[in-house]
């Protein structure tokens, strides 16, 4: 599981700054999260392949996160796209992208399809056979989803030796990667668990931005491989979290310890803040596994 | 006079290059002229005052001419603006900015007042003392104007000496810069001619972009100081103009020989050329004065 920051800084783009965007690579998928304005350059910057996005999500509808958009819908039809693409956000985002568009009149050469989201329960958005996406309710001055990315369990892995050992044909190992027992020619039956060895444990990743503290999250990401939550705010601007619904690093820490999260990555941060040091410093208080989103940034889960 | 290019290539944003975008200075404004993504980091780069401007142009509905406007808008309502912004552009450019700001409850604290154009012939769409902005009508595949910006002569300049050697008091300067004649205690009149010296010339700028080679615009930019013509193409490309709707080196230098203009610079170049250096060779052919605008790069006429 790799994670692209494109962008990670609040509000405007600035000539070293980029606001948020993000790619997560998982089970050959590459989905993209959020696209505020210059995203299509940052994509570049970081060599990530267009025509490999096919999912793109949007949390919320102010600029920072989705003004992006409409030039990133023009490149891939610049590019010659044929297949779909999918855009999960708020409801009114198919009506602005579109409206954006038809005014050039550019309208695209491949199925652009919105899937307009309104529920204030997590539902889950995407799945297929590797990975799924549920909705994350979050807490901002508009209607705003996270976005829980899970791995799905994948096959179980053959033991070679025990295989062997009990002479079983090939024409059986597809089952066996699913998981079934093999009755041999005598009849006995030999358990799976006997021929095979656990696949690697599923990743998860869950993107948290923008939103006040929220800890009623909680249990949807208990336990997540890697946390991205905003931390627009260092505790000594706690005063301006309520009015704004951002919240500090100390808050974002306090919520992947309470989740019990591998990982902690804080963005967002405020671009009054002339380093993002301390925001690492502040979470570590709380939380060890602390890293700092960055624009240009990889990690790896 | 002075034209900061903040971008000058087709089609969408790379790297290295930008969509168009550029702003002239004239008489103390400060005009921003097509606003394709990307540029409120361009005018950062450039080192231009947001503050200063106060009109912005907009050529036609094209993404690469326009999908910078609504995050340069939200930029402006968080720094705080209060004065009012006008935007000139297409039918329909204000549902569009309008709804991409509603979406995310973006409601600017500034008078943001848009004039919509949909004439075909040439309108003046802007004038105060100093300067009249008006309409080029083009050739493109969408609705397309160019803008023609003229400064007014200016006051005429007091010749120092021949004040003097008619001992003539400054109560009457005002009226002698404004063109008016002298009467003399005794009677006879001193003509204006004899105590003021001519203001520099008036500059003018056009700008034509984006459209395919239209003649009819020569009458209309007769010897302008600078034009400023797209050529997306060189003449080896020639074929594409006439689906494309737009022009290449050639066509450029040719309507710039026609209309007898001071200099011609030109841009939104296809970015299928490894190097821009053959649309300069290719236009002074025609036309002796031809310069290259480039990404950051600013003139003076």
């Amino acid at each position: 599981m790799k994670l692209n920051i494109l962008g990670c800084y609040a509000a405007t783009p600035r000539t070293l700054t980029n606001p948020t965007s993000q790619v997560l690579e998982i089970k050959n998928h590459l989905f993209l999260i959020d696209c505020g304005e210059g995203t299509q350059v940052q994509l570049r910057k970081n060599r990530i392949k267009f025509s490999r996005i096919d999912h793109i999500f949007i949390s919320h509808l102010h600029g920072d996160h989705f003004f992006g958009l409409p030039g990133l819908i023009s490149t891939l039809r610049l590019l010659g796209r044929e297949k779909e693409l999918h855009v999960y956000g708020p409801k009114g985002i198919k009506e602005g992208i579109t409206l954006m568009l038809k005014l050039g009149d550019s309208w695209t050469n491949f199925p652009l399809l919105f899937h307009e989201l309104s529920s204030k329960i997590p539902e889950v958005v995407f799945e297929d056979d590797n990975v799924s996406v549920e909705t994350i309710p979050l807490d901002h001055r508009i209607y705003t989803n996270g976005f829980l990315f899970r791995e799905k369990e994948g096959e179980r892995k053959l033991n070679i030796q025990s295989v062997a050992k009990f002479k079983i044909d090939k024409a059986y190992f597809r089952n066996i990667k699913k998981g079934k027992d093999v009755t041999a020619e005598d009849g006995t039956i030999i358990p799976n668990k006997l021929l095979t060895i656990d696949p690697p444990a599923p990743k998860s990743y869950a993107f948290c931005s923008d939103t006040a503290y929220r800890p009623e999250i909680v249990p949807q990401i208990k336990e997540v491989d890697a946390l991205y939550h905003e931390s627009t705010f260092l505790q000594s601007e706690e005063h301006l979290t309520t009015k704004t619904k951002h919240a500090t690093a100390k808050e974002a820490a306090t919520i992947a310890k309470s989740a019990d999260v591998g990982a902690l990555v804080l963005g967002h941060y405020s671009t009054r803040y002339k380093t993002i040091d301390f925001f690492k410093k502040e979470a570590e208080e709380i939380f060890p596994n602390v890293h700092l989103a960055d624009d240009g940034k990889v990690f790896e889960f």
